[in-house]
C-alpha cells in the first residue's frame, strides 16, 4: 500500500522590533521608499513552517510534531523573540528586516537541520507581520 | 546569486449588501437553488490579494506593500464598501454576485492594474464571505 | 453551602442586509449623519447573549445551554439571518438599525422568554457588527 | 468563454476525544514517542474540505455550498462530534488518531461522495487541531 | 497622588477529554439532560485570569505577569492539560466538569494562591469551551 | 419612555516597539524584575475605547461611531503607530511602558476630548499586548 504524503504545519509568535532600512539607499530615499516602516517600531509576528513527509504506517506520523517545535524554538522562537531584529539577531546581520527576507531567513534557519526533519521535507514557511500582511516562501528562486 | 521567489498576500475587508438571483432562472428554481441567500443579505467580506515575484536585493522588497493595498483601496474597497453588489458596482453589473464570480471580478480588477505590480505577478485572489466559507481564484480556466 | 453565581454565553452568528436612516430626519441630514452607512450594505453580525445565575449543586449548571441556544435560534437568529433588517424583521419594524438599536431590541426578544430562562437572569446582550465595532446592553435605562 | 476554475472551502468545526497510542508499540514505546498526547485528552477540532470546479455560467457557482455542507456533515460531523474517536467512530477503527491520519480519513469519507460533488473535484482537506497545528491532505501519495 | 486601579489578564490554552455526567442522575436522566455531552469528547480550552490592584508607581505594574502566569500553569494548566478532567484531576474530583463548575474550580485554584498574587486581587475567571460557548465567575455566591 | 444606556466599543491597532525599563531600578533589578521584556522589541496593540450613553432616539445612536474613531485615531494612534513608544511620544515621556501605564495614558487622551464624546462617557480602555495578554483601565484610582 502506498504511503499518503501530508502537509503538517506548526505555528510559533514572537514579539520583535525592527525598522525597515536599506543601507545601500540614502535617508531621503529610505524615509521616500518605507515611510513610516521606516521608524523604529515592533510587532507581534506568527510563523509557520510546513513540512511535507509520507505518514509512517506505524506512528501515523508524517514527523514528531514536538521535533518540529524543538527546531523551531531553538533555531527561530529563541533567536528573534523579544529582540531587536534590526540588532540583536546574528543571523540577519545586514538584512532588510522585512517580512520577505525574515521568510527566506527563518527558511534558510530550518533548512540547515535537515537531520532534525527526518524524511520530511521543508515545504514553506509563512511569515504574519501583521493582522492583514504576511508572506510565504516555499524555497523557489529565479 | 539567484533571488528568492516570494507570495506577499495584504487584505482588506468591506461591508456589503447582496442576494444571489440568476437572471436566466425563474423565481421559483433562484429560490430552490440558492435558498435563504436569495434573500437579500450582507457580509463583512474580506479579500486576499497574494502577488508573487523575486525578492529586491536592495529593498528587502518583493514590492512595496502600500502600493499594493493602494490598488486594492481603488479598484475593489472604494467600489464596494458600504454597498449593495447587486446594485451599486459597475464592474459586477449583471453577475452573479456568488464568492466564486467575486473573486474572479476581483482578479480581473487587479490585473488590468499590472503596471502598478512592477515585476511581480498576480497569483490568487481570496474572497473570506463568512467564518465558514471562503473561494480562492488563482487565474485558471478551463 | 452558598451556590457560586456563574454567567454564561452563548454566541450565534447571521447575516444580514441594512442601512442607516432616520425618518424623522431629511435626506440631506442622513447622508450627513450616517455617511456611507446609509447606504444599503450589510454584515456578519455576532451576537452573544449572557445570563447569570446560581450553579445547580446536582447538574453542575446554571441553565441548560442548549435551552439559551434554541431560545436566541427561535427569538433572534431565524427572524434576521439572511434578511434586510430594515424591511423583513416585524420587531425591527420602525427602528433605525444601529448596532445600539439592535442589542436593545435582542435584549427585549430574550427577556420577553424569561420562562424559559429558568432561575437565570438576562445580564448582557453584546452584538458585534464588524472586527472593530461591537456594543452591550445590559438592561440599564435613565 | 472559457469557464474560471475556483476553489470552494466549507469549514465545520467538532469535539472530540482521542488519545495517540500505537498499536504495534509497547506502552513505554507510546510514552516515549507521544508524550502527554498518549494521555485521553481532547480538542476543538476544524476541518475545512476544499473543492474545485469550473464556474457555472449560469449560476456563479462552482456546487451549491449547502451541498458540500451537508457531505461534510453526514460523512464527517455527525459521525465524529461528541465523540471517543479512538472508541466510538467506524471508519476510524483501528487508526491511530493523529491529525494526518484524521485528514487521510476525512478525506476518503469525501472521496466516496464524489456522485454528491457534481462536476467539482475535491482538492484539500485541512485539519485545525489546535491555534498552533494544522495538517493538510490533498490526495498525494508515494 | 493616586495610583490607577487596573485588571490585567492572562490567557493559557489546554487540550482535555471530559463527559458531563452527573452522579445524583440515572443513566436516562444523564442522557436526557446532557444530550451528546454526556459522551466522552474533549475541548481545546481556554483560560482567561484577571487580577486587579493598584499600578505601582515605580514599575508599571499591577503584578509581574510573569508571576500570574507561573500561578496559572503551576495551579491549573499542568494538572488539567492532556488529561480527562473526569479522571485525572484531583481538584476536580466528584465535580461535573461543566464549565461553570471549571470556572469556580480554577478561581479557587488561584485563591489559594493570594500569597502570590502579591496586592493585586483576583477578579475573574473565564473559561472558553468553544468558539461560541464561555463562563465567568467572579467569586459571587447567594 | 426612557432611554436605554448602551456601550459601544471602537478598536484600533498599532504596531510599535517598546521596553520595560524603570528608571528608579538599577540595570541589575530591571534585568531581574522585567526579564526579557527589558529588551528594545514591540508589538501589534489593539486599543479598545468604550464610552456609554443614552441612545438617542431620533438617530438610534450613542454618539457617532466616526466621532470615537476619529479621536481615537488623533489622539492615540496617530501618535504611536510605527513608533518607539519609549523615545517618539510625548504623552508617554517619563512612562515606563507596560500595558497597565499604557492603557492609563491612552484614558488620559480620551478623557481630554470628552467635548467631542457628546453626552457619553468614557467607561473602558482596554489595551490588548499580545494574543494571551490584556489590560483594562475602567478609571478607577485608590
Amino acid at each position: 500500500m502506498n504511503a499518503p504524503i501530508v502537509q503538517i504545519t506548526h505555528c510559533q509568535e514572537f514579539a520583535a522590533a525592527h525598522r525597515l532600512h536599506a543601507p545601500e539607499l540614502s535617508e531621503a530615499e529610505n524615509v521616500a521608499l518605507f515611510g513610516p516602516c521606516n521608524n523604529l517600531h515592533g510587532h507581534n509576528y506568527r510563523v509557520e513552517v510546513t513540512v511535507a513527509g509520507p505518514v509512517d504506517p506505524v506512528t501515523g506520523m508524517v514527523m514528531n510534531l514536538n521535533d518540529l517545535a524543538e527546531v523551531m524554538r531553538t533555531e527561530i522562537w529563541q533567536k528573534v523573540d523579544h529582540k531587536d531584529l534590526c540588532q540583536d539577531v546574528p543571523f540577519l546581520n545586514g538584512v532588510v528586516t522585512t517580512a520577505e527576507n525574515l521568510a527566506v531567513a527563518f527558511w534558510n534557519q530550518i533548512a540547515a537541520c535537515q537531520d532534525q526533519l527526518g524524511d520530511s521535507k521543508l515545504v514553506r514557511v509563512r511569515v504574519v507581520e501583521s493582522p492583514d500582511n504576511f508572506v510565504d516562501y516555499c524555497g523557489e528562486a529565479q
